[in-house]
């Protein structure tokens, strides 16, 4: 087995690339899209499912797993892994969005953050050591660092101040987790709200420290679809080009898309999956709500391009029904769909980077999802 | 293919029987135990895990699916097995246990019943023809009379007259669909209350329709275990040998075995189902509640006996956490291996009667069940 951390490019188009990242849990294709699987589950699918929708790799979150059901006894029942029976690649977020957009009363020092559960109002702090050691328990493959994600429109001297101490946080989850230990791998997140300076002073900082990939973080906070794409089109050619780049809580289709286009290899959203559960359904003509009367007795599959159970199995008509029933099926088939879409996608962007025909895909999804909103909506778990 | 209608009775043990019932859509192995699927759906599973459970019938409800999405539309589409993707037999109740138990403002006349939607309030009648034609629509094999299921405590006077209305309408619905239209079969269902001389004279009245099965109605409507033991042990032997009798609405896995000592066939319970959604999950030694927090770092399989996929698959604490989390993938989870447990019992059940053992089985279940809640709990859905 090749090295954990190895990260190889196959293909470039444009600045868009094609690679594999090697875990400890075997090769991940690059770019990729990680189903996001909140507290050890997929919402409303199992393992088998994940197989089935190829999905590579899931995302788990620190800061609900720690609340509940706790890091240790994750670690009891063989981590992540063998607690829900999942034994692909799993990364971890750090905690630190869920801190600062769930818990309530937050109090930020050098050391850490002291925060309560938004659980049961609770007392708990997450220092840098902790978020590594919480991560380690949850036997993640890929550990995001600890880092202060400030609010849309802090203002530029908080969030100077701020970047400057999670690169300090970041060096010390390094230094929790040094390079090569366990085949774990520990990313960087570049911060710096959205001023340009800050971003790239946050990008030069982190790549002083080791780490085995970097990500953009601090995104899909609120901004408009014009803040982040120029942000991001400003702060991913930052980042080192022989390292995997990973693009936090993004997105739509089409933020996907152009994340690729700027060199992004990884990317997560709980978009797919909420949406499912509200009817709203990515299809290769655009995007739908299965709860529209025309859809009532449409005897034609959701997707007759998409290869998922639901398209291959059931009318629209009848998921509508579900739906409209609130029938428990409904979730679970619209959320096997949606995620098959984007990691579909995903295997399209693949071969079409290594075809050298990116930008004839990325023109065709813009066709069909031009209308899409866009990564302003919340795509964190 | 043998006749649709035909009833096959293999072993005999005591008064249980071992057979198979011919259906359009194939063969049924008695007794047989039908997971319920009230609007076109298991709740939370798919036909692929009915198939992998081993389901071979599955019931359908004439009243919810009339509601929503409508047996007109479920019969463009195929019928139930073609809108919902099953391709074995489907069960139909009539509507009369629901028009009785959900709707609002019932007025009953020699017609027929008149109600309001428990929905929008919408006023709408099922006559016996009203009642078979739905089911037509639906596409089942196997249909039910229209009856008027009475309140647990009704009156003798009222009984008696209803009794003998029921026995009308079922008149009714065999003229409506006569034996071997399409190869899909009528049952009627005896009703009288509480009442052994009401429920002896109803059978016999039924008994004169040729119907292709009998079921016995009315029960599990608020009566005390003992009471339904009493009524069914008086009713089952009533019903003709040569055709299969079903036990509608019933029960924990006790009250199933009581049954098949009794010649029962068929049944039918939202049991299962409706237990796994809140954590009550039926196992080999016995009933538990996942909450416990016995369970909270528990690594054992659910039920090590159980071949069903979560008991395969993840640990009670495992289990516990997503039913703890609220986390949808639970109610698949435990609905799986409820259905599974219910279905297996069922297997051996069958091979018990084969090689003269039933009794022993009962016993066995005896032993872990006999603090199991009883029949009292209303089943239907």
């Amino acid at each position: 087995m090749t090295r954990p951390g190895t990260f190889q490019i196959l293909a470039r188009d444009g600045a868009a690339r094609r690679g594999t990242l090697e875990t400890a849990h075997g090769t991940v294709q690059t770019p990729v899209f990680m189903p996001v699987g909140t507290q050890a589950s997929v919402k409303s699918i199992d393992p088998r499912d994940l197989d089935e929708i190829r999905a590579q790799i899931v995302l788990g979150n620190t800061y609900h797993l720690y609340m509940r059901p706790g890091d240790e006894l994750v670690a009891q029942m063989g981590g992540l892994h063998g607690f829900a029976a999942w034994d692909r690649p799993v990364l971890t977020d750090s905690g630190g969005f869920q801190v600062f957009s769930l818990a309530g009363l937050r109090e930020i020092t050098e050391n850490g953050v002291t925060f309560r559960s938004h659980i049961d109002g609770s007392s708990h702090i997450f220092t840098p050591e902790k978020a590594i050691a919480i991560q380690q328990n949850l036997g993640s493959d890929i550990m995001m660092v600890l880092d202060e994600c400030v609010a849309y429109g802090t203002e530029y001297d908080y969030t100077a101040k701020s970047l400057e101490m999670t690169t300090r946080w970041a060096q010390r989850c390094r230094d929790a987790h040094p390079e090569g230990q366990n085949g774990r791998l520990v990313f960087g997140i570049v911060q710096g709200g959205f001023f340009e300076d800050l971003r790239t002073r946050s990008a030069q900082q982190l790549m002083e420290i080791p780490f085995e990939g970097f990500a953009i973080g601090g995104l899909s906070v609120g901004e408009s679809p014009d803040e982040m794409r120029q942000l991001l089109a400003h702060t991913a050619p930052l980042l080192p080009d022989q390292k995997p780049r990973y693009l936090m809580g993004v997105g739509t289709p089409m933020d996907i898309l152009d994340g690729v286009a700027l060199g992004v290899d990884m990317f997560d959203c709980v978009l797919p999956t909420r949406n499912a559960r509200n009817g709203t359904l990515f299809t290769s003509f655009g995007k739908i709500n299965i709860k529209q009367a025309r859809f009532r007795d449409d005897p034609e599959p959701l997707d007759p391009e998409c290869d998922c159970y639901a398209c291959r199995t059931f009318s629209r008509a009848y998921l509508r029904h579900l739906y409209m029933a609130r029938e428990l099926l409904s979730y679970r088939l619209n959320t096997l769909h949606n995620l098959r879409f984007y990691l579909r996608m995903m295997e399209e962007v693949r071969d079409a980077i290594g075809q050298g025909t990116f930008e004839q895909l990325r023109a065709r999804y813009r066709a069909a999802y031009e209308q899409s909103e866009s990564a302003a909506e919340n795509c964190r778990p």
